[in-house]
């Protein structure tokens, strides 16, 4: 038995994006989905009850912060991340792979794990498939990911090989390692970096492991777009179609809509909350910089076609005024209507997929948000 | 007519303290009241609506720092503080004159008004007793301050005469240059330093310009409470008792208790929400720092006796955590329950005085606090 059960739904018969349901121990999530990041055991500056009033479905958190503070075992102690963080609803955890290789520079990788120093202190410290995967367990994340090896793009061919060979050997240390799968749903992470024949080979080569869902892992770190959307369509047909797929660290508004196109169901990044703490909002216009003069007086709400709160209580002059203050109110309220935002396209998403019109809805969505202007280039 | 109305409604008959209501243009207050404090037109990480569940009846506001951003012109232009900051129940507003004296260090005090640097840009400013009232005019507060000189104490009792004496013209011209009287209420602040008689001068000359409530302004500036105290017994007196007294700056538990029991009707501080961006709480057994290490596997709640949405909801760990973490989460749910902490707090101190019986109160209070325990000084 295990942890989750997809259920496709439709197949957008224009675009062929799928529209589904996961089961998981806390709940139901309707995909193709959006899944704000809450690293520290919290979504930067937004409470448990707003990320529901707003429709969150499922948040993500890391494994590799929450290891290091406030401790796994602390957590579990406290009954587990759901309690600890007052958040009733599913969560995924990550494996903390992506920030020892983003955030550590001193690391040692061997067939065991890799050896690296703490991004902030420098302590030693040592992470393995099998820690990863015990961290995990603490938590007690409804999806867990296997640990898994990030390389930096561009990567020669034969590295890029063996690091993907190596990344199988620790998912399947993974899977053995797991203590608890019929309450965690434990994804494999397909890897490859740009390369059509690795990716098949990863994603296939995984497949045969019986994984209860599919990251897609290693990509939207400095490649063109472009490169990304041809190594999806490298890789999601070899992925089985009654099982999850995840798109690592992907949250601009052109690559939620083109990734479903391209099958995928989950989607998470940090974007949303991040720029809105430097008051850049995403509103169905484009990005707006809240700092800009022309905002001093400007009573009117951040997005006019905007329901959120933030939109329907305050003026863009409000927002700039708090930004401007350093007041962190205002981070608050531009990251709940970013994250309200991704919500709310990833809604209309799912709405286009079951009318079928997914590649219109697509069109009318860059249009106004400007991505069909090669003029526009600040708004991706 | 006035603006607002003071009514009285029970003197305890155990302690003297008063229960009264002040009705406002944007509502009605019930007194001894507590006001958070919104400096910035924001209460530091809280939203309108958390105040409002937590029972916050007014809030005070600063001209100083909305006059300099975003101005008081674009304030205006919005609708007025209340409408730009979504905050639709009463607001106060002082003078900027703590401020530009607690912030500003080069400056002139003339008789026409105060020359100063602003105290980040160094930029050359300068405040009159028309000035501060055109301001607050434009923002609209319920209840505004005239401009005072705010001295540092100790002061030699000649300077603190003139100063006192320059003040009350300073009043004079404020209620002249006040043009809506019958929207805002202009209360009056009565100076003098900790010197008796000053006190009882002041009082005395700004009661015959019949402002329609008093300030008592000038301390908890790092004079003893016990001074404090005193200054209050030798200036309530000379106060009329249709009219509300607001003891301007004071937040602590035992002085908002003390403060009651000599007859004031009105509080401020920022205290709460300072002390919890540090981490620090206010519990019904003393001031709790969530840092220590004592905290970090602590699973129950910040102050046992409390029923504020951080207590029902989050541990001593989770909140140690975030503020460890850095997350303004963590000084949002503190700042949460130590606002609470002090409007409930204000709640019994008020069925104390219906019951008469505040002096018992205050007894039972202290005890818990700890501030009957001279070993006990670091609650304080």
């Amino acid at each position: 038995m295990t942890a989750i059960k997809y259920e496709l739904i439709h197949t957008c018969k224009q675009s062929g994006a799928r529209l589904g349901k996961l089961y998981t121990p806390h709940g139901v999530i309707e995909t193709p989905i959006f899944m704000p990041v809450g690293t520290q055991a919290t979504v930067k500056t937004l409470s448990p009850e707003e990320l529901v009033a707003m429709n969150t479905q499922i948040i993500l958190s890391n494994t590799y912060h929450l290891w290091l503070q406030p401790g796994d075992e602390i957590i579990k102690a406290s009954g587990g991340l759901h309690k600890f963080m007052n958040w009733k609803q599913p969560i995924l955890t990550d494996s903390g792979g992506f920030q020892v290789f983003s955030l550590s520079k001193l690391r040692k990788i061997t067939e065991e794990g890799v050896h690296f120093r703490h991004h902030k202190s420098g302590a030693k410290l040592f992470l393995s498939p099998e820690k990863a995967i015990a961290i995990q367990n603490n938590l007690g994340s409804d999806i867990m990911m296997s640990f898994d090896e990030c390389i930096e793009l561009p990567a020669e061919y034969n590295y890029v090989k063996k690091s993907v060979e190596r990344t199988l050997r620790w998912a399947e240390r993974g899977l053995r390692a797991h203590k608890y799968p019929d309450k965690q749903a434990l994804f494999g992470i397909v890897q490859g970096g740009t390369n059509a024949d690795l990716r098949k080979f990863s994603a296939t080569e995984l497949v045969k492991l019986n994984f209860p869902g599919y990251s897609i892992g290693g990509l939207s770190v400095g490649e063109p777009k472009e490169i990304m959307y041809q190594t999806l369509e490298a890789t999601i047909p070899y992925l089985p179609v009654d099982k999850p797929r995840y798109l690592m660290g992907v949250g601009s508004a052109d690559a939620l809509i083109e990734g479903s196109i391209r099958g995928i169901d989950m989607f998470d990044c940090v974007l949303p909350t991040r720029i809105a703490r430097h008051g850049t909002a995403m509103t169905s216009s484009g990005r707006l910089v809240i700092r800009n003069k022309q905002y001093e007086s400007d009573f009117t709400k951040l997005d006019y076609e905007c329901e959120c709160y933030t939109c329907k209580n305050y003026t863009r002059a409000y927002l700039r005024h708090l930004i401007k203050a350093e007041e962190t109110f205002g981070q608050r309220l531009i990251s709940y209507h970013n994250v309200y935002f991704l919500l709310k396209l990833m809604e209309n998403v799912r709405q286009a997929i079951k009318d079928n019109r997914l590649l219109d809805y697509k069109d009318e969505f860059f249009d106004k948000y400007g991505f069909n202007n090669p003029n526009n280039v600040r708004k991706f």
